[in-house]
């Protein structure tokens, strides 16, 4: 059965995003230093290597957040993954949107978005798109897997991915990376 | 000349104390989960003598912030190792304070305590003790080196090691440990 994975850059300080997202810098002030490491070269490239192989094996479907749609995926037009189905978790549907290049949107609650994105993922898995949605996913247990890469800056301020939820994690592989430290956790209990 | 070391296991979503930190509870509620890894048994073993090792080659001072000093060694006594110098980060000097060991406090600002441990430490380093006067050190790039303990829970609540303070961090060795997470970083920036 499909897992859901929350996959994630985080700020050794806990932040997923600098201060003032926004449509012109959807990952804030200073935030795209968390993602600086996917670059194709640098000491951690043929890390990256084998997490891009770890995530395009993952996603069957992906799971997001209404500020991670509006911010991104509504003016750009595409699911974030082309040719994979998009469930979009919000109190406002917006029936009928369709993606510039025909990308598949469905919009519903968290428990809905949930179950039809695991359908939808079938033998693959559901990745996770956004922060408040991937913490209310950990703290329901709704998420069965947490993948940290951890970036040795410190943001100072921002979009915490991690508040107010209590888990226990299970390693399920060594750490790797000597840059930014790749974390893979199952989440074990709420 | 030594170095001015923090040392530190903190949950996955930052956290280094639970809540309601007080005497009887010097790590707060659940907080001693943290140092579980500590033991000696259990998988992180080896990787703790390893630590153990770095640690107490590095200690030739500690740096203690007030808090730390009320709720722990005050009452205890001793200095935090023993025969090794305290320095008391604090407006309140409580001079004269001898612990039960015969352990020697001295009490100062912080930019004074951090110039006495250093000197005291001689060719060792200085290790810090104490959430508040971590995040200060590491801010004023007074901290040279931070270690970090990352340890798979979220505690959800409680006190955070690192937030408002901005800085690089360079890894000074691959992480290591499966079930806890060994970084060591120097800070380069602040």
């Amino acid at each position: 059965m499909a897992k859901v994975i929350v996959d994630v850059s985080m700020s050794l300080d806990g932040f997923v995003a600098g201060p003032n997202v926004r449509a012109a810098e959807p990952m804030g002030d200073g935030g795209e230093r968390l993602h600086a490491w996917m670059g194709a070269g640098g000491p951690d490239g043929p890390i990256h290597a084998r997490e891009r192989t770890l995530v395009n094996g993952a996603v069957g479907a992906t799971i997001v957040g209404r500020t991670t749609f509006d911010l991104g995926h509504a003016p750009w037009g595409g699911t974030p993954w082309p040719g994979i189905p998009a469930f979009v978790v919000t109190h406002r549907p917006q029936q009928g949107f369709v993606g510039a290049n025909g990308g598949k949107f469905s919009f519903g609650g968290l428990t809905e978005a949930v179950e039809w994105a695991k359908e939808a993922a079938g033998s693959k898995d559901a990745l996770v798109l956004g922060p408040d949605i991937a913490r209310q996913l950990i703290g329901l247990r709704l998420a069965d897997e947490l993948w940290i890469h951890l970036v040795p800056i410190l943001l100072g301020a921002g979009t915490r991915l991690l508040a107010g939820i209590e888990a226990e994690l299970a390693p399920l592989w060594e750490p790797v990376g000597r840059t930014v430290t790749h974390l893979h956790y199952a989440v074990v209990r709420p």
